[in-house]
């Protein structure tokens, strides 16, 4: 048998900052989740539970939201390009529309064959349309240009601190709690992390004095502090950020020159005002004093991942930059370059999202109540399970106000924290580890996304159907009290 | 107006590893073919040619090579599942065998839907596919655990490295010439690339004292070597590897300790002689030798983007791991974790090229068909290409052995060394930009891939169609050389 000491590679000499980076999304509790439904699956019915809920993750269609009919006709067409020689058949016996077929032509015109690569920046026609998108939702002109499509938002973050960050003292700020793709990047990066603190008491909103603060600290030990990570809608905490917190953030960027990296991957899941773009806010800021806001970078990302589309399986993205020298635009090409392009049909799938069937078009009336029906669907179960956390002792939690998440505070008693550090685990990851064991119901322990010290958190999607999952959270907790108190 | 001192970024601050790769074969010369392609699209006529011929890049979807029907049914099933309630209509009106959709439904059932995200190393049912697949080529048995799909190979090798190179004193021995996906990343990532010249006269074949040197003299300068990459069949070279020189390289490999990236995208595409997997090979060695070769190291990829399926705009791949540390893939599956996974419709391709029609079902005598008129297609132009080259002054060419490209050597005028210095240009570099601008046909010059000092060669694919494209070489050729005697 092979051993250790014979291996070249081994845990103590490969790369330290890809061993360092934390992912607690897809941690040790979410494999013990799959092992619980492996075993469902192979008939075990020595658990306490009848099947694993996957609270863990945003991935809408593992459990009740089902894919857009107008989308998926449409990339069915796309993958299969022969059907459309038999458009009658489609129409008459296979419930296609008209405006499928023709939609499927225009993108096939402009993408060729789904199966080629396409510019490394993505299909030019994409990109116009994406432009076209923005400057609908904004009211201030996009340049095709400027955008490039990623597989998937993550990987456009992973692109953009790439190219920002240059060494180990370059420092991004990066909102606590986050969502943990950030830390994870700037460690494999081995750059530097200047976390900031959102405000819990403001419904996790920004609080201007905690990033000066965290940014003065961070620049008096030498960080070189380049950039701010807004998540907006937040993730995990559900926060949509108000247009006072959006200026402040864009004027203390312009003061401090610092890049805004602005993920609003859940700029339609908002039950609670409206989602305000910082592409808007800035240009508008620009017009409302001309020539102050010029030099202020912004990079703001977009997924088909979240919302009432939901397709993370696609891995389909784009990033839009407003303000970037030429010069670094340029090499950001040529590092998109370096892993060819992103997922031909994943970029369809963004232009079908930015582009829907317009009022008069035969499937719009399909699409809107379908994709009504998703958001109504969303904000009830949202609604349903923080009833449910207000009726848990030692449990806080906002109003839900966006995003696929809650994120309520747990105080535990003194006697779990104890049986937790008796296990070598945080208080957090011992509840929700106790709760998976008891339920079935995976979560993520607050410290999978920072939190303030001294507080306890747990994030969950509301994406599951039903209410049992919830009863039976309920049921856990008041036991879990009863034990530790 | 923006200017450059405002801003945050700028080409002297940005990551310097970044800004130190190189990637050549979407580089300056791409650029301007499609500039040329756009001035043809809006009816320039002032052009010494009608088409942009892209023999750039391995793009076989691009040009003349349609998508293989099965696959592509299957995939229409997948994104539309709605369609199997209609399996009738599919099969009576629009030529899909019941075989197409018997597979849409397996993978459906163990996928769930193609818009979710799957387990971070891909969906369990696929790599058990791969699995089987892999013993059937290899006679050797095969772990699903060992598999991880990947969003093309590209993302895999990115994956490898992250996790092999600790720093910018790890090294890995890359051949030269070579897919500039290895130097590029291994810039990006500040870790040594140790090159070894393949040996032309060989043709392209790997030499092992060449490796034994490159290898000792990066030792001797500190450089921690501790893996070797392997393009077999050859890119940009179409070399094939006999068995002799694959055991050679798990001989050095298991002496020197280094892992063995097999980089074997190329398999289908051999025209001389066999594929042999390094996998099969090493299985065999371990047989032979009891105990010996138990601690060598194996990553070898595979993709969907080339060989007959051509599905590189889906970007779908796997890479296998062999005789890795359980701990070493356990940092492994967290790093891809934080991209969270592969394109689920990719890893659908994946098990559709391990897994095609088995004779007697439906959809095998078509698939043969399509396949084979593939094959035989490209071998018959690169015949044809090799030809020409034959003719050509000054050209040398060996007989064409797989792959996708032919990488003559070009023995140019020093009077068009001195006008290409004269640009800023290298010879091979002002070659290829001259062949561009006289007749359309983008190829890379064979410094895009390194090559042995005082040699000049340049890349070229032989996807495109038809004849007339040669003979527009042929013809820019003879002008050259008159122009530059």
């Amino acid at each position: 048998m092979a051993s250790n000491a014979g291996r070249r590679l081994n845990i103590d000499n490969i790369n330290p900052h890809v061993r360092a980076a934390k992912y607690a999304v897809r941690g040790e509790l979410a494999v013990k989740s799959e092992e619980y439904r492996a075993s469902l699956q192979s008939g075990a019915t020595d658990l306490p539970f009848k099947q694993v809920i996957s609270a863990n993750i945003g991935n809408p269609q593992q459990l009740d939201q089902k894919p857009i009919t107008f989308i998926r006709q449409v990339l069915s067409l796309l993958e299969n390009p022969a059907l459309l020689e038999k458009g009658d058949v489609l129409v008459s016996h296979l419930g296609y529309k008209p405006d499928v077929l023709e939609r499927a032509k225009k993108l096939l015109a402009s993408v060729g064959s789904v199966g080629a690569y396409s510019a490394s920046n993505g299909v030019p026609a994409i990109r116009q349309s994406i432009a076209d998108f923005l400057e609908r939702r904004d009211g201030f002109p996009a340049n095709q240009a400027d955008i490039y499509l990623s597989a998937g938002a993550s990987s456009g973050v992973n692109t953009l601190l790439h190219v920002i960050c240059a060494n180990e003292k370059s420092g991004i700020l990066v909102p606590i709690p986050q969502y943990p793709l950030y830390t994870a990047s700037l460690s494999v990066l081995d750059a530097a992390c200047v976390p900031y603190l959102l405000d819990e008491q403001k419904n996790w909103g920004t609080d201007l004095a905690t990033i000066k603060a965290a940014h003065e600290k961070a620049t008096a030990e030498g960080i070189d502090v380049r950039a701010i990570v807004i998540i907006n809608p937040g993730n995990p905490t559900g926060a949509s950020l108000a247009e006072a917190d959006i200026r402040a953030v864009i004027d203390f960027a312009r003061q401090e020159r610092l890049v805004i990296l602005a993920d609003e991957v859940y700029q339609t899941n908002v039950f609670v005002g409206e989602f305000i773009s910082f592409k808007r806010m800035l240009r508008q800021m620009q017009q409302e004093q001309p020539g102050a806001y010029d030099n202020v970078e912004l990079a703001s990302l977009h997924s088909v991942s979240k919302g009432m589309v939901g397709e993370c399986g696609h891995r389909g993205g784009y990033f839009e930059l407003v303000g970037f020298d030429p010069q670094v635009q340029a090499e950001i090409y040529k590092f998109v370059s370096i892993m060819l392009c992103a997922p031909v049909i994943g970029q369809c799938l963004v232009e079908l999202m930015v582009n829907p069937p317009r009022e008069g078009e035969p499937s719009h009336a399909l699409y809107t109540q379908e994709y009504n029906a998703i958001f109504n669907g969303l904000r009830e179960r949202a609604t349903a399970l923080h009833k449910a956390f207000e009726q848990m002792e030692g449990v806080e939690c906002g109003t839900p106000q966006g995003s696929m998440y809650l994120f309520p505070t747990i105080n535990l008693p003194a006697k779990a924290a104890s049986a937790a550090a008796a296990e070598g685990r945080t208080p957090d990851e011992f509840y929700c580890m106790r709760m998976l064991e008891a339920t079935g119901v995976c979560v993520v322990p607050g410290s999978g996304f920072g939190q303030k010290e001294g507080t306890l958190h747990f994030r969950t999607t509301f994406l599951a159907p039903g209410t049992e999952w919830v009863g039976s959270i309920v049921r856990f907790h008041k036991e879990f009290m009863e034990t530790y108190r």
